[in-house]
């Protein structure tokens, strides 16, 4: 995934396989004109990655956010109270863990982009950015899964407002989690593009 | 975390960030004697992460074989029976799937080291490796974290072999899971070390 087009010159050979430029049929002997098309290919990849990993987060914020709204006004008394269960508790516990590390990340990623100025240094902040997203979307699924199988024996019995709502809950929490796996999936690339690791 | 030690040559300066030497201290103007000793030193790192992926493969493989036995022989008559719960079937089912794949990927990179022949393509190898190892780390968490709770509840009104056994195979679960975790993270670095993507 390492790529820095058109950098290496036709003149150079080495024996460790050369850095990718962005397309495979060129080869690595770019020519001194394809030299620039590759750096504003890359220059747009890299803002393309940047504004969908933003939009990656703004969704999986959103998700969180209505997943711990729905959780959090799950009350309509005796038995259909959600802090009475565990597991809905834990749901609501990493919801809004969650909605707090997507709204952070998307405050920085936004700050960054309209005042084009680095809150953090690039390497912490791809690490930062890599590591968070697999640690929420673990906790995301793990909480989701774990809340699954009591609904469902829930809704077996008596199908109401208080079963369908942590139904919806649930539903936003594994919507949050995949745009969280494939945010992941981008931050690892970004942090196999930093220099100096 | 791309990495060509020494490969570049003093001559050469380009705007993007060049490759990064293994020391940072060093820069970029690798001196020729180091550029030997750059690549000796890729050499053995990459040999270290073959065997430690291959080790935690390995661990990982072992504890799902665990996991997977413990549940499939958790029949004690009555209600303590893993197959009248939906949980324990599901756990059982990820333990058999996760111990396929890491058996697998075991195999496949045992026969690597041994005879020096790449059964897949290097990139393709690479992809399944990380998209592999994500998805079945997931899908572990994902069924240790929905057994957990109705262990829990078991387990408050009565102690027996039953439930104890359900809190073994989920442990190793878990453990298992860790390991794969850390897997797709080493899996992520060779992705990102493949050139032509």
């Amino acid at each position: 995934m390492s790529n820095l087009n058109g950098s290496d010159s036709p003149k150079i050979h080495v024996e460790t396989p050369p850095v990718a430029p962005s397309a495979p049929s060129e080869g690595h002997h770019a020519a001194a004109s394809g030299g620039i098309g590759g750096i504003l290919r890359r220059w747009k990849r890299e803002d393309l990655i940047k504004r969908g990993s933003l939009g990656l987060r703004g969704i999986a914020l959103l998700f969180c956010l209505i997943s711990f709204i729905i959780m959090a006004s799950n009350k309509h008394g005796d038995w259909r109270e959600f802090d009475k269960y565990e597991e809905y508790r834990y749901l609501l516990a990493i919801a809004i863990l969650s909605s707090l590390y997507t709204g952070a990340q998307a405050f920085r990623q936004i700050q960054e982009l309209s005042t084009a100025k680095q809150l953090l240094q690039p390497r912490m902040a791809a690490m930062i950015d890599f590591f968070g997203d697999q640690i929420i979307a673990y906790l995301l699924i793990s909480s989701a899964s774990s809340a699954i199988p009591m609904t469902n024996r829930m809704r077996e019995g008596a199908d109401n407002i208080f079963t369908d709502s942590s139904a919806a809950a649930i539903s936003m929490s594994i919507f949050a989690f995949l745009c969280l796996a494939v945010s992941a999936l981008i931050s690892g690339y970004k942090l196999s593009t930093q220099p100096y690791i």
